[in-house]
């Protein structure tokens, strides 16, 4: 059995159902059309906090609480410290979010606006985990991972969940691939619901540190590159324990973006879907509007992409949806 | 007894469950904060075309699908027209849809690419409504109204059943404002939850035909003119029959707004709230933002404001967020 098996993302949605919502599946008629089978958006737009990072991290901190724990701290690209201090604020703890230099303001502010107190670190990701863990362990906060945690991961799978009671008869979903935890989580339920469902992974060109590790057949590390799509950045961490492994397993199709691709998904999902997305959030659509898909895959059946997150400086989204990115 | 009453409500929302969707109410940070109190956002954007008319459209066409009709005509500044398209679609019915000549393309566009026959005539709604009645005395086909309407008033009202499901201790309802069938259906579920919760009314200073017939205590035409909030145009009928008098008993309090502070409330969901929102569905936003809903009131708890639909005009909407409408 694995180390995350749908019991527990039944038992996550549970603990998480009073402060997370249940996201809409929005049919898209232009994707639809263009792809030739029913095209749904996951709109994790609408959660508390802009992502679905707000599953995992509400999950972890929730079962922290029920262990007595009230001092947690995490390192972030954003969406994810955000995620830890709502949660906190929620459950009434005190949370610390490390975040790298590299994060935009934007993210930064919203997180302090939570009541979390933020620790800027670094030039990258895996230095805002390492302060993240010093401050654990000299300080007593318990930390919590962005993505490599069974409890983090379980949560993410309320996401499959969701998917796969709404579309029975879903045949292609779509996910943002960065640490691997959304992913991981919405494949353990898609798989577990049906085998034949094929599970794309969909990250930008540059900076992708999944991937490389997919390739590389272990977890390696990767220049970190500004992009688009920031919240896909980051490590994966060579001491990775679950989302490698699980990424490796269920992952049917991985597929790279280059940044005008991922500007043509944020652009598409404002004037034709009326989203507002982030980059990390439009590369299902983007991927679709490329054509990068299979096309045979597609005619199987319905597809759904996991829209991930709304959270994107404006007026890079002006200059973005503006043509002139 | 109401010519509606809640019964009906939850009888609607049984018929429309399979077509319809549930809409997220998300907490406004910002909009917290100024107002010292919860504000959630009812956010009808993400319902199939966009936007809330499908409820009572999808429930009038199930009625009448039951009663062996076939064949629907009906007029529309487009939202009402879209949502008859839809359900048409949906029920395997055949609809066509009568609109005015001011009618914005991109609204005339979307009714046609759900399958409808659009009929453009006149230059009021007035002319489109009478065209429609024309078609259905002289062609067989059964007039959708769009809003005096008892089974489009409880359709609509499955979102005041949510709202109070959602949000028990909701203290203030604010509704966009034009035919009123949205409005007395969401109020009918509120007053009958509980007679304290307040229901505002809000439309735009110009052409509000239910604003100038509830002063004039009776039914009066209104000339249309060109706004922002353009939903919103067209008279309620001199005829009308359920809207004015159930609108006229529930109302608490009816707000005027000029065309910048729609603007700004259309601003404010793009930059603030990360949502496309079209001018009649930001009226809620605007009237907080311009501090014309009573502070006393709102201090009495939870304020829900309904953010009707998205069908904005890309380009006017790049404008208008961009400060220069």
């Amino acid at each position: 059995m694995s180390v995350v098996c749908p019991a527990d993302v039944y038992r996550a949605r549970q603990r998480i159902a009073a402060r997370v919502r249940r996201t809409p599946l929005v049919e898209s008629p232009s994707l639809s059309a263009l792809a030739g089978t029913r095209v749904l958006l996951k709109l994790e737009t609408v959660q508390p906090t802009g992502s679905f990072k707000v599953r995992g991290a509400t999950h972890a901190l929730a079962v922290l609480a029920e262990q007595g724990c009230t001092r947690v701290v995490t390192a972030s690209t954003g969406n994810h410290g955000r995620a830890v201090a709502y949660a906190a604020q929620a459950l009434g703890m005190q949370a610390t979010v490390c975040m790298s230099s590299l994060v935009p303001a934007n993210k930064v502010q919203a997180v302090r606006q939570l009541g979390a107190q933020v620790c800027i670190t670094g030039t990258s990701q895996d230095d805002a985990q390492q302060e993240a863990r010093r401050l654990a362990h000299e300080e007593g906060f318990v930390f919590v991972p962005p993505f490599d945690d069974p409890h983090v991961i379980a949560g993410q799978g309320t996401i499959g969940l969701e998917i796969v009671e709404d579309v029975p008869d879903v045949a292609n979903i779509v996910v943002p691939l960065s640490g691997g935890g959304l992913f991981a989580g919405v494949a353990l339920m898609a798989k577990a619901a049906n085998p034949a469902i094929r599970m794309t992974g969909v990250t930008m060109a540059h900076g992708a540190a999944m991937h490389a590790s997919l390739a590389a057949g272990q977890p390696v590390a990767v220049e970190e590159v500004e992009s688009l799509a920031d919240s896909l950045g980051g490590g994966i961490g060579l001491d990775n324990r679950y989302t490698f492994l699980l990424t490796r397993e269920w992952i049917d199709e991985a597929l790279l973006l280059d940044e005008a691709s991922i500007a043509r998904g944020i652009a598409h999902a404002y004037r034709e879907e009326r989203l507002v997305v982030e980059g990390a959030g439009a590369v299902g659509m983007a991927a679709l509007l490329d054509g990068a898909l299979d096309a045979a895959q597609l005619r199987r059946g319905p597809v759904v992409l996991v829209v991930g997150g709304s959270n994107i400086d404006m007026d890079l989204h002006r200059r973005v949806t503006a043509g002139c990115a």
